[in-house]
């Protein structure tokens, strides 16, 4: 795995983000200690149709070189990256930062069932072997029965099982971000996919969210693929809630991509 | 009517919209009298999960008020302005253009079942009848029963149903452009709504736009909207075509919001 292709994000583009970036102190920040929650940045890239990739099993390169670097900075600024197991499953994906004398954000993959079947040749795990990327720590559900063998390939290079209460199968968006901070992981980046993204969109968690950083690339990939769009709620008198909207936006071009980022208005 | 209100678009924001607009004498350019084409700009404002409104009868204010006054800018550069039967019953829209001393462009509705029940009290009506915009020209199918009274309507203020042969109900939008090139007019915006736009969106239609003009606002309305998102099509040999995307891309932020100004790339 030595033949991973560094990259760079030049500080001239690098600096309209900082503002939406948590502390470099994060994990000791006084917001961090007071609430024991991380910093929340929710960050994805779509198309103009707001899909993430044509189907779930389907790798879509949809964004530029610039924005693949961009989200490769943002990982150096995180402490951890989170995707759920449909990804982990359809990408075998490697969520290491490349960015020359950069850390590595700490993966989390939400899998209450166990699905992703994590082995010695998974790239997060011959990345995290060869000391290019640090090994995940898969959140399941506390009834689920992990092969005794996943363990053993997780816990070689460092990762390991935790395991969770869920509620229909599925956890609570607040115990996920707890045991990230209990874990001493002060900031987490949600990275996808579109089941991940569109829980934590919803009502009222994504009150849990600090910072939004989106890329669109200017395709339609049409009707079909995994789409970003969370169901609609309604508030405490059965009334449908407002339309969730960003609030302190900077729209970014970035290549022949826009990045906005923002914070979620609360209403 | 008198008191609808002026809209002003500064030079400054304007510039960068110029290259994409037909040109000022689009209806006489090369490019028309040998194509017998008009000019076709494709424009339309969604949120971050591509959707347009609500639902069909919900009008949903999603741009903020420079994207409305770029919006009349546009209508102030082309001949006419080309709408949906859907838009039409579910918004009562004025389509006229309120930028002082410009002309407005001259409504066009895609009504192939003359549903949409036109009457004296119908905005545009109103606006044509104070000499505050043009009457429409309604496309409707060969063979539909106009009702009197809608066809006296519309002739009271100059405008009147134009006929066009149909297939499976829908006009080939080679032949509606035929239709609006035909009547001296050189350019035409396709504004909405989610039906017309997804189908000139689609392979091979889309070659017949020239321009695209995107307007996104930073809020996310939730599965359920009015969604622009294609119908994915085959290439002759019954492969999936590739995705559309846009070239000769420029990103404009307006406000709050993005505009996107491109070209549909030829595959
Ligand atoms: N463009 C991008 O930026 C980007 C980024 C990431 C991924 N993607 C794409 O997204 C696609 C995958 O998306 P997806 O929606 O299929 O999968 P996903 O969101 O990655 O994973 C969904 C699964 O995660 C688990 N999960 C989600 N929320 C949970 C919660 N609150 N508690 C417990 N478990 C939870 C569930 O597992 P169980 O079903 O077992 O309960 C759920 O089925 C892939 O095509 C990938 O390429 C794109
Ligand atoms: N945000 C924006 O920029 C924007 C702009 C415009 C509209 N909108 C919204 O869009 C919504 C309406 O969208 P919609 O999809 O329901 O309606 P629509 O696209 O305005 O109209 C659809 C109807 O137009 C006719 N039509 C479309 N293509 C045709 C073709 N090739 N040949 C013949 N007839 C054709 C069909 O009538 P028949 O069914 O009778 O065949 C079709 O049902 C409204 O909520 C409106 O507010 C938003």
């Amino acid at each position: 795995m030595a033949d991973q292709e560094t990259l760079t994000f030049p500080p001239s583009l690098a600096a309209p983000f900082t503002p939406y970036l948590p502390p470099p102190s994060s994990s000791l920040s006084p917001y961090a200690s007071s609430y024991l929650l991380p910093f929340v940045t929710l960050t994805f890239a779509t198309s103009l149709d707001s899909s993430l990739s044509l189907s779930p099993g389907v790798r879509t390169t949809l964004s530029g070189p610039l924005s693949k670097s961009m989200t490769h900075h943002l990982r150096a600024h995180h402490a951890s990256i989170l995707i759920g197991a449909g990804t982990a499953i359809a990408d075998d994906p490697g969520l290491n930062c490349r960015i020359a004398s950069s850390v590595s954000p700490r993966p989390i993959v939400l899998d209450p069932r166990a699905r992703w079947a994590v082995t010695a040749e998974s790239k997060v795990i011959r990345l995290a072997g060869a000391g290019q990327g640090l090994a995940p720590f898969i959140l399941v559900s506390q009834d689920v029965k992990v092969p005794a063998e996943r363990e053993e390939v997780l816990r070689g290079v460092g990762g390991r099982y935790i395991r969770l209460a869920t509620a229909d199968n599925k956890f609570a968006w607040r115990d996920v971000l707890r045991v990230i901070r209990a874990n001493g992981l002060g900031s987490v980046m949600v990275e996808g996919g579109g089941d991940v993204i569109n829980s934590l969109l919803r009502a009222p968690d994504n009150e849990l969210v600090r910072s939004v950083i989106v890329t669109i690339a200017p395709t339609w990939l049409g009707k079909g693929g995994v789409v970003v769009s969370p169901e609609r709620t309604t508030d405490a008198d059965g009334q449908p809630a407002p339309p969730i909207r960003l609030t302190n936006i900077k729209w970014i071009p970035l290549g022949e991509d826009v990045v906005v980022c923002g914070e979620i208005l609360r209403p």
